[in-house]
């Protein structure tokens, strides 16, 4: 039997619902697109996935495949399971934005992670959420001895995927990124997949993204 | 004339108010000490200096001097003017908290730079805040070529500091953290203290720490 797919299209964004244990794949599905991830807390949206705990608890940039993502109550959330893409993430930064956009010259509305998870957390009654940082999966950013910032094609091939296990009942968001204005995903936005392996379901689609 | 000194005790914090231009020095008053410096807009605290937005605005770990700090709106709050010390300072990590206390193994309380910071908040009328990343100052967390940290004592001395000048209304809370249960302080908390140099006011002192 097929694992059920939800299909992330383009510059869109999706919500499933995992369950304590459950698994989910989040599946690059032509290669070259960074997702941007979010959990939440079913029943506390307050308490959320959070870069900033999550690297104390691993004490390095990004988890490893077999170590936990944490909440900002340093509670593991999400386990990294496995990883078959090359393995290149990103934690440092922010989701787009409305804001980024215009600062990028955008003239007029742009679509972006940050509205793509405001609207689908408000669509299942969540209209008011902090906007974590994100997991940026196959985003690559690379931090040069300075600390600068290198930004880098993500270098997925079509149908590489990591597998993530939920620790805590909770709301995840996966948001296929619209950044089109810079190298991350090739100025080609494409759509992702969310597999739900075992103990996930969908959630009510949102509406499309729009102005 | 002398500037007025805002002395922040060990382990405890101190909240100013900054005017657009204004104009203050956080200093290490006795050598070795980390500081965690958060900033939020005076008229809409849900708006805070905000790490990751920093990141991508510098496009690198750390802002250099000359350079800002921006908020969850990318908006500059706060600009960095200048830097006396090693300049070694941190924004990967999260505050402090109890939580990180009862997992390091203390038994019981131990004053932390979240509670200070969300006390100081509370006695300016802001019960309810978001906890950001801090802006870390003169805390040595090393990040190595495969993404890991290594961690290390202050290596500020005595009197040394930084300049910062504030690009919108804000308050400023600095917490003279308390851990002592790792090198980053030498193991022993000290005072600092927050010099005000123009357009700058301390702001109520909130009660001491106490479980």
């Amino acid at each position: 039997m097929k694992d059920a797919l939800v299909v992330v299209p383009a510059r869109d964004a999706r919500a499933v619902r995992v369950r304590p244990g459950g698994r989910f794949r989040v599946v690059d599905i032509e290669g070259g697109q960074v997702v941007d991830l979010f959990a939440f807390v079913a029943d506390d949206v307050a308490e959320y996935a959070s870069a900033e705990h999550t690297r104390v608890h691993v004490n390095r940039l990004f988890p490893r495949v077999s170590e936990s993502f944490v909440t900002n109550r340093r509670r593991p959330i999400l386990r990294f399971e496995a990883d078959d893409s090359p393995g290149v993430h990103d934690m440092l930064c922010a989701a787009c934005d409305p804001t980024r956009y215009r600062l990028l010259g955008v003239d007029g509305w742009h679509p972006s992670c940050q509205e793509n998870l405001q609207r689908t957390m408000a669509a299942l009654g969540h209209g008011t959420i902090e906007v974590p940082q994100p997991i940026n999966l196959f985003m690559a950013v690379g931090v040069q001895a300075d600390g600068a910032f290198t930004w880098s094609a993500a270098p997925t091939g079509a149908g590489d995927g990591v597998v993530v296990r939920a620790e805590l009942d909770c709301i995840v968001v996966a948001s296929a990124c619209p950044q089109d204005l810079n190298e991350i995903n090739h100025y080609r936005p494409t759509p992702i997949g969310i597999e739900l392996l075992s103990n996930a379901s969908p959630l009510s689609s949102p509406t499309p993204p729009s102005p």
